[in-house]
């Protein structure tokens, strides 16, 4: 009988799948162990070390998959490798430290290029408080970067996922569906006018990492929250899946950019389950979210409610009547993305 | 006037460069930067946290470029992927504690090679008393696997590059040229015993990191040291390099293994220059390599010493006449391998 294939289980399934053996394999007897607070399944890792919490994270954006580089800058890139780690720090409501990048990349290409993509993420670096102490040089086919971020947290607490509870409010950091939106602009060569495709091609290559809003939802006793990476009803579906909840999103809720409406008819698809916009998606009670509201910069929006109901779906988003609408699978999963019905990223 | 390309300044003249654009980004004023005791230019970064020293390394494999998948098996994999990286700890005499793995696979992979490749890095994590964490799967056209360690230092010593004196003898642990000879058994399928294939085929695709090993030469006052990925003559021309210092080696001194004598007419070549060994290369007086000497369970073997002399090359290599011996440029580097003359990886 041939083996089943990595596609048929997709990304999450196979993530659960390397989660079983490397559970298997775990010694709780070892010091290491002993210490970890979140392993696998949440934004970072996070364990305990001298009185502190430590958090690591990684991510890796890969040639032809996450990026084209007929359509991205270098610097972009730059930016975007160290931005998308930066985001599950900040996801943890903890304060980046250190990086290691490794970069697998072609003999034949132009060193201006690497020059521009170091420049831009020392640039990000730098911004963030971020100390670029290591990484790894490697010849590859494509370009394959990785980066792995090192943190702690600010106090006590961390910001984890299986957290959440019903009766909570669902909020959100900024807006959504703008990256989805710049990357439609890239892929499909969809002209708008200047400040909307600047805008929006920023959102998508060079998204600014929360990091100082999730320490401020960790001030305010915030316990839960995720990055939107995968789409904003995929992640709130983590959260649900990770709390043992259900939620219920208000689609006239969810906030909608300017650029987003008069832009793109299917501006509620984008927002819902764009996907790769690094903003943070939090639940608290109404007082807490009341409080961040006033102590953060950028908009923060209620957008719907975690609840115990037994619904079909771990998320249900509505209409402000009451109807269900189908929002179809949506989010991005690596392998599945074929059998996805709203397919935002490039090939 | 075209840019210059990655492959005409090689692996090493990129890291130089990127050394310098990451440099003048630093912000030392910036907690991170304050507490970095090393960066780029070693086996793994290490900054101060707590009282104590932590370290983090990251080492990437490319399919076709560091493995090919006809003649490796996915156990194989799993543990050379986590070893090179423990390895780098090793060398710093460190105690490896968390790891990351990123994993970037193409869909149609087999589920059950997954399977081995982490049971098998599972296995070797547990062995060396490292907890795997997190990590990150993405889709890709070709595997790219990097992991990332992070350890901490016993005491207030770490073994360094920079830290060589004149006069004091260079030793290795094991021996050298059983990983690049393991590698040519699989590439041009050279048939031998299965007694010698079995050894030389686990040297480089099972090597074992010398993590106590590391470990002792930091409680016996060692200071220097690096694990040889490189091959001998490169690593200790890293070594001189960092330490701005000479090193002599007699070639009748490094340990030839029987199996290598016995069937590679280059021997020699292989043992100067193999790469992939994945043992330690340390420098220290006399009586200091005969303390560690004493206390190790692996040979340890003398094979030159430090020197101010003024050489031609940083690295010679002499016979027992004392005659120079031309030993190539051999070693491993990225992007330049195809001026190398003795290419000893697969393509």
């Amino acid at each position: 009988m041939p083996s089943m294939r990595v596609s048929e289980i997709g990304e999450f399934g196979l993530i659960d799948h390397i989660r079983t053996i490397i559970a298997r394999y775990r010694d709780v007897g070892q010091t290491p162990w002993q210490e970890v607070l979140v392993d696998t399944g949440d934004d970072a890792a996070a364990w305990r070390s001298n009185g502190t919490v430590q958090l690591a994270t990684t991510d890796t954006l890969v040639q032809g998959v996450h990026f084209n580089l007929s359509v991205v800058s270098w610097e972009e890139l730059g930016w975007k490798s160290l931005a998308v780690n930066l985001s599950d720090i900040a996801a943890m409501g903890g304060v980046p430290e250190y990086a290691l990048v490794s970069l697998a990349i072609p003999g034949e290409l132009e060193l201006d290029n690497i020059s521009a993509f170091c420049e831009s993420m020392a640039q990000l670096a730098r911004q963030c408080g971020v100390a670029i102490v290591g990484g790894n040089i490697a010849a590859a086919p494509i370009v394959v970067i990785t980066a792995a971020i090192m943190g702690r947290s600010k106090g006590e607490t961390i910001l984890r996922r299986s957290t959440a509870n019903p009766g909570e409010q669902i909020a959100i950091t900024g807006y959504t569906g703008l990256s989805a939106a710049g990357l439609e602009i890239l892929t499909r060569k969809t002209k708008l006018d200047q400040e909307a495709t600047t805008m929006l091609r920023r959102a998508h290559l060079q998204p600014v990492p929360r990091i100082r809003e999730g320490q401020i939802l960790v001030e305010h006793g915030v316990k839960t929250a995720i990055d939107i990476s995968d789409g904003l009803v995929a992640d709130l579906d983590h959260i649900c899946e990770m709390s043992r909840v259900n939620a219920r999103v208000t689609l006239d809720l969810v906030p909608m950019h300017d650029a987003l409406i008069a832009n793109f008819p299917n501006h509620r698809e984008l927002a819902l389950c764009g996907g790769e916009d690094y903003e943070l998606l939090f639940t608290a009670d109404a007082d807490t979210v009341a409080r961040v509201k006033r102590s953060v910069d950028c908009p923060v929006t209620v957008i719907g409610e975690i609840t115990d109901e037994d619904t079909p779906a771990r998320v249900t988003v509505m209409d402000s009547k009451g109807d269900v609408i189908p929002y179809g699978k949506g989010g991005w999963q690596h392998f599945k993305d074929e059998i996805s019905e709203s397919r935002l990223r490039q090939p």
